[in-house]
């Protein structure tokens, strides 16, 4: 079963729900035209199923090893990464001052869709990588981008992301690592970081590492922190990797899943002799890790996209081919028929094609946002800002749901390792947890997105979609998103709203969805009618959106109560 | 972390949903009073947490290994296994003719739930020994009785379940292992059989394993279907293991979980000489296999529970410990707190303990129909039948709600191996899958359940739900899953049945499950305000039966809509 990227669905997607058109029509995206986008969409589709599908199941079973202080990977692994940096798919949209293309973030979307369903934990270097770019971007000074991004950028030097302490996991202000000034600038970095994807591997010669720590009486808690550029090797005179910077992979994880990424536990300084520079201000650590987070977040839904693709894909061929039992109704006689032919098979197919249509839908939406933002649009901005949580959250769910029908569609079959399902369900299983823990995401909903703009932002959400949307069921929800939005403004206190946060956060993920799917099944439909585009897509679009509102909307719809129950029940509970 | 068996909870449920009381009054019962139940819900906690759960880890990290045509179990394995034998646990259930002690299926159900509990992947084999017994006391002749159940009842010798081909999954009646009549009333069996749970191993001087094959010149399908009994090693003239069956393990699958127990691929006369006896009647063996797996389903749902159990006990013990960031309302100051202390985690927990007592409930509710059938109840007989897809396909499902939810509460930990958050989630994942697909219990519910009695059993179910049901939305939930049942009977094709009844089978199990929480937390706020009781476990009843009503309850009425939406839908789109 080998992967093929969805090209015909991403470039709808890219159309109509994301309006590419219309974006790339902005000056700050100059760069990009249409033939640019099928060309990227076309070709990364390519690059993804030659070079990172076959070695994913390597990359499963061998994984990434450590070795005597080092992180091996897996044979395959530097070939495909090499030929990642010299095809340039690191550089869709980073800044085109130092090398990058500057190309739509929903474009790179697509590139990093193809390349996690065809290898997901492989994906994650270049995830880590885009995340640094950013951070440096927005808060490095022109000497440090200089110096750094254009290696970032083509992904010859990775990037990592280093937050998490042993005693500081989803409450980073805990940390403890020091940064000590060394009087020229320049900062001594001492300390433990834990669950550091891709901390160290073979693929490049040096790894750009960003780590959080603690300035010499710096405040407690996350007003105290501080972001250093830390390189595993320091650069010389010419800008090239030199002495090794006292960065050590102390062990690797033995994780449950995405063996193929490393996760390292890196002790940096143990020899005081680990140097890092300053990103931004001193005690502006937060504000730049949020910029490299803020993205991330995106990808990381974007990944249960990604998971959920694979396992669909997977499914739907094991269905086709698996011979078992005639039809219930008659019809095949005492013929025994695929297993596709059967009800209820047909369902859970169906559901992993809406869902992930869905999730897709959802995460590429937001991803335009983010390149409207970068246009100077305010309004995309706010869009953005609610969506993400959405995004993040909505998607790992997504993908955590149709991984696990996937193993389910084949049976006995599927909890066999060999057969390949098992290893979406392994590996999607932490998506809901990284990048801030879904329940996180849904703290930040109906925290400082929903109150910070007084529900300025969900109301205007909200109006959108009812200005679009016609499905009863549809509209149903969407009124239900409105009511639970406003209680929550208006009466629930800080334990209601939170209590109520994860099956509000789905509800409106369901709402959003469900009115982008209506959008694609109107305008599959009105294609079809006038004899545009490829018949059998759309056809399998307006199944898709069909199956969506009759079945995963009005699903939703319980969730209302819950999201309305209150904190009191959990609180009188005795735990 | 160690397990700790919930004893008030299982003596609790046993009084007030399986009403043991009444039970083991019934002179079938006779050997059975008050403080027997209580000494077996006693015994079996201190077996389980002593025996079984410390070396679950071992099971899973090791495993059971495939050496030469051998099964080894890993190290501990043969000793629990002896003490379990010695102790008596296999009796509990077996007929009092053959050395069992004839006590309620209830109780069975309980000492598989600590087995299972403590070690999830080992307990399979007591499962599976149950079918053997269950299928020889119901088609055995009664020297096949008196030679083989005494050492089936002890565990003695354990009993394997061999169904399925590798052309022959779900659809049975595909086989093609022959039996042919060697002229002495014996017959050769030659064929291969895979996913033997347990097919192998060296916890025992001989294994007994039920074979469906087929007889020369029988018709196509399962109506030529007979049922074997074929030891791996024969039995001598003093009913001792003497000469080797021809029976070898082929190889055992790697599996994503239940990694202490060891599937088996069998490979039966590859030397033309494996001998088999046939039980019952020739082309009886559906019947027979029927008998061996009803119970089984029951035993599968009760893993569902079982798994949840230990993941909420976890979980628990992981968020009481875990200290992580101050109150989000203020109330801790700046100090972090206990996650358990957030909401968000707090509904997380309370959901899994609010599932796992509503699945423990179904299933022991259906376990107590079980023995009702067995005093000749012909009622509790259709009820059973009714209820056994629900238990096995709802209780597995709430086992893997909960066991990834136990991921979640654990974060970034939850994905780390050695946690053992992982292994549940791992573990549980075949459930739904074996002994029936999920999927076949729902048509299983929406054909023969449904329609084999016009609807009358289900009638009766909704009416005993409706004379106790009190709260509204559990009300509405009812009356939504009457109307669903009426419309699949007076209304909906075949294909429109089958369309639905995932849905069904999941609406319907939590109006059930509604029902008997509603109970359960009724009777806790009595026996609180009579000052009966065990106050801490009373409150925690209250606190899991309300988030059942207020959150899970109107949750799966949003089913009610896909459960109707017919299968027009399913078959218009092109998969």
């Amino acid at each position: 079963m080998t992967y093929i990227a969805p090209t015909t669905e991403q470039l709808f997607v890219l159309k109509h729900v994301v309006d590419i058109d219309a974006l790339t029509q902005h000056p700050r995206f100059a760069a990009t035209d249409g033939d640019m986008v099928d060309a990227i969409v076309e070709g990364i589709a390519q690059f993804a199923q030659a070079e990172y599908a076959p070695i994913a199941k390597v990359g499963d079973t061998v994984g990434a090893r450590w070795d005597q202080g080092v992180v091996r990977m897996p044979e395959g692994y530097r070939a495909a990464y090499d030929a990642l940096v010299a095809n340039g798919w690191g550089t869709i949209d980073g800044p085109q001052a130092f090398g990058g293309q500057g190309m739509p973030f929903a474009l790179t979307t697509v590139v990093m869709e193809d390349l996690g369903s065809a290898n997901a934990g492989f994906s994650l270097v270049n995830m880590l990588t885009m995340g640094a770019i950013e951070a440096l971007d927005h808060h490095g000074s022109p000497q440090q981008q200089a110096r750094w991004l254009p290696k970032l950028i083509t992904g010859e030097w990775p990037g990592t992301m280093n937050l998490t302490e042993p005693q500081a996991g989803s409450d980073v202000g805990a940390l403890r690592t020091t940064a000590t000034p060394v009087g020229d600038g320049t900062y001594r970095i001492k300390g433990t970081k834990i669950y550091i994807t891709f901390g160290d591997h073979d693929l490049s010669d040096n790894i750009v590492h960003l780590v959080l720590a603690r300035t010499p009486g710096a405040p407690a808690g996350t007003k105290g922190i501080s972001l250093f550029i830390v390189p595993k090797y320091r650069l010389d005179a010419n800008g090239n990797p030199g002495a090794f910077n006292d960065v050590r992979c102390v062990s690797i994880e033995h994780k449950l899943g995405m063996h193929a990424s490393p996760t390292c536990v890196l002790s940096f300084g143990d020899n005081d002799d680990c140097i890092g520079e300053l990103i931004g201000a001193e005690m502006g650590g937060m504000r730049a890790m949020f910029t490299m987070m803020n993205n991330a977040r995106l990808n990381v839904g974007n990944q249960g996209v990604q998971i959920a693709e694979a396992a669909t894909q997977m499914a739907l061929a094991y269905a086709r081919d698996r011979i078992q039992t005639p039809r219930a109704d008659g019809s095949s006689g005492a013929s025994p028929v695929a297993i596709i032919e059967h009800p209820d098979v047909r369902r859970m197919l169906l559901r992993m094609i809406a869902q992930t249509q869905a999730g897709r839908a959802l995460v590429y939406y937001a991803a335009g946002q983010v390149d409207r933002t970068r246009t100077g649009d305010a309004a995309a901005k706010v869009r953005l800002d609610l969506l993400t949580p959405l995004a993040k959250a909505h998607g790992t769910d997504i993908g955590c749901e149709v991984a696990s029908i996937g193993v389910q569609v084949h049976g006995g079959m599927g909890f066999i390792e060999e057969t390949g399902a098992a290893r979406h369900y392994r590996d999607v299983r932490i998506t809901p947890i990284y990048e801030g823990t879904n329940g996180i995401q849904a703290a930040d909903l109906v925290g400082r997105k929903l109150s910070g703009d007084g529900g300025a932002g969900l109301a205007a959400l909200i109006a959108d979609m009812r200005a679009e949307a016609q499905d009863a069921r549809l509209r149903a929800l969407i009124d239900a998103a409105d009511a639970v939005g406003q209680w929550m403004l208006a009466t629930a206190s800080v334990n209601d709203r939170l209590a109520g946060s994860y099956p509000f956060l789905t509800l409106l993920s369901t709402a959003v969805c469900g009115w982008l799917m209506e959008r694609q099944g109107r305008i599959a439909a009105t294609m079809l009618a006038q004899g545009e585009g490829d018949p059998a897509f759309l056809r399998g679009k307006q199944s898709a959106a069909a199956f969506y509102l009759s079945h995963i909307v009005p699903e939703a719809m319980g969730l209302k109560d819950s999201a309305m129950a209150g904190a009191n029940l959990l609180y009188d509970a005795a735990l």
